[in-house]
């Protein structure tokens, strides 16, 4: 079996019996029953997670950013030049990004995978070398990627989440940097949740009106060129979803969708960052349905396709602020609310031991 | 001059030249212009306040709960009997409940002040007497405060305020306990911002339909007796304000109050928590005007009058989870996304310093 055979082979719905002692367990502590609102939710989920109540504390936590370039970047889809992935990478690298600061701020550790930047890239702290190709072909002529490197791209991820768990890490986080991936989560989204391209491709980080026109355009042309219908989703299947997502996604949609898949098999919480994170998940979710019970939706991004992903998902953003900046920087803002609502469970006292009196009492 | 005169006449609008520089600076990191949302803004009012650029982080920050009772209490409008006030101050001592863990997960101090508790409360670490009364008075029969207790709780805020960040505190988070307060602060929002009972006083805790209209109907005497119209938006102006805080709050909203002005004062950021620091904060508002820019909306609770009061203040919230605990909870969970927008502006490199290229460039 390959590694993904193995991850979705492993992956198991999240454990019914922890969930329902964690329900009970939040209802005796010294707080008006349910007062934790969506808190509570993610708390039971995470038992659930882990088939333990309480949960471990989500930490260490790792956040891996899966850089890649677009051929459909050629389309002129993006303001940002494409050199603008690497450059990314190295301040990655570097430490002078948002997400560093955002990952410094929660304590949460980065890993940069070159999954399939269009340049080499000199060797650095923290960076990991898994390149499949130097970008992915013009998904609006045809395939985007070949089958071959679709599956091993996912395999990255798996193998990304499976070696950040050996670490001891009881949580990952998802990080993406590629200019333009926004217009393969666009197409990604169509395919997989039935949308129409011009209700979920956005501005991605900023683009005029003539630009946002041509870039769903595009992601129109995309699906008709790779046969897949419009506002048609792709039927859960492991080889339908391997073909969309070869034809229309990104490597490192590929390699988050992996890394999903991974840490579901490892039975810990995967926090999805935005429209990058959601698209690939509804590729996972595709290829395992009990997937998505490991995954939480660390944020709502500004793009439109983020919110059709999560609906389709059935997952509620914690963080809901504007962010469109992906890096995983909604992930990370994530992280300390999981942690608090797991914290919970461990430190809050009970009516009977702290000698409070219950409602009505 | 009382403490709250000084108070009042200290405070200023936020710095226009910092501001100016914060928006600058933020354009020149490397990440889309504006791609951080909400928390961008919430970077540039902390400039603001602190009127330099980059502004220091928001730590050390303390927590201040303020405790106390409400004779509105008897007219059965909680579920909860008013014991669990005292009972809850036990458990904040103790470090059993919600609010510390919390405050352990973001790093923050806890100070619990008795500004009101309908009970002689045995010292404890953590704990602080500042006792005006046993309790208010039923405000649905007449004033639940004289002016003077009015005064006097608004300048234990004031205090409380100065000595957090005379003991090098760099923000303050607002929390409360007190049995039967959302009654209060429905009262307020319908004093301070204009609005009916009917759309503002909400479920608490969680009680029932009857229950709630009886709330309601509680509500809309309390403005009837004490002479404050509905739906009639109490006048900037102190000896309003005043006679309105008096008439329909609690002793903790004026205590909250106190120190929202406090903090703004001191030019430190304060963060709001739910409804009983919203309808506190519309109190400080029209007092000093200038206060709301050193205040920060934590969070939006599920209480109707939240919404209400956050909406009249202007402030838009930074988690909205549906909690509606109090104690500070929101403000809390907030923290951490206040202090990851104003590390990105230390951390984060700029275009310039990393080599990353520019937008169409």
């Amino acid at each position: 079996m390959t590694p993904l055979d193995e991850a979705i082979d492993a992956i198991r719905p999240i454990d019914a019996r922890a969930i329902a002692e964690a329900r009970a367990h939040q209802d005796r502590l010294t707080k008006p029953r349910g007062s934790l609102g969506v808190l509570e939710d993610v708390a039971v989920q995470l038992s659930g997670i882990a088939g333990v109540c309480p949960p471990p504390m989500p930490v260490p936590a790792a956040l891996a950013i899966f850089a890649a370039d677009h051929g459909v970047h050629a389309q002129g889809v993006s303001p940002w030049p494409q050199e603008v992935t690497a450059q990314m990478v190295a301040n990655f690298t570097a430490g002078g990004a948002v997400a560093n600061a955002f990952a410094a701020q929660a304590g949460v550790s980065v890993t940069v995978v070159d999954v399939g930047v269009a340049a080499d890239l000199p060797p650095a702290p923290g960076l990991v070398s898994r390149k499949v190709a130097y970008g992915t072909a013009d998904l609006s002529q045809g395939p985007a990627m070949t089958p071959d490197q679709a599956a091993e791209a996912l395999a990255v991820g798996v193998r990304t989440a499976r070696d950040l768990v050996a670490a001891g890490n009881r949580c990952l986080i998802t990080g993406d940097m590629g200019i333009a991936n926004t217009t393969a989560s666009a197409a990604l989204v169509c395919a997989f949740a039935g949308r129409e391209p011009a209700g979920v491709t956005g501005r991605g980080t900023g683009i005029d009106d003539e630009t946002h026109l041509r870039k769903i355009e595009v992601v129109r042309r995309a699906l008709r060129v790779n046969g897949i219908p419009e506002a048609g989703a792709v039927q859960e299947g492991r080889d339908a979803a391997l073909r969309a997502l070869a034809a229309v996604g990104g490597l490192e949609h590929a390699a988050i969708a992996g890394f999903v898949l991974g840490g579901a098999a490892a039975r810990v919480p995967v926090v999805l960052d935005g429209v990058i994170a959601g698209s690939a998940a509804l590729v996972a979710a595709a290829l395992a349905p009990d997937a998505v019970g490991h995954c939480v939706a660390g944020h709502r991004s500004a793009e439109p396709g983020h919110a059709a992903a999560l609906t389709h998902l059935g997952l509620r953003p914690l963080v809901d602020l504007e962010l469109r900046l992906g890096e995983g920087t909604g992930g990370l803002l994530a992280h300390p609310l999981v942690s608090a609502a797991v914290r919970v469970m461990h430190d809050v006292a009970t009516f009977d031991s702290a000698g409070v009196a219950d409602k009505d009492g």
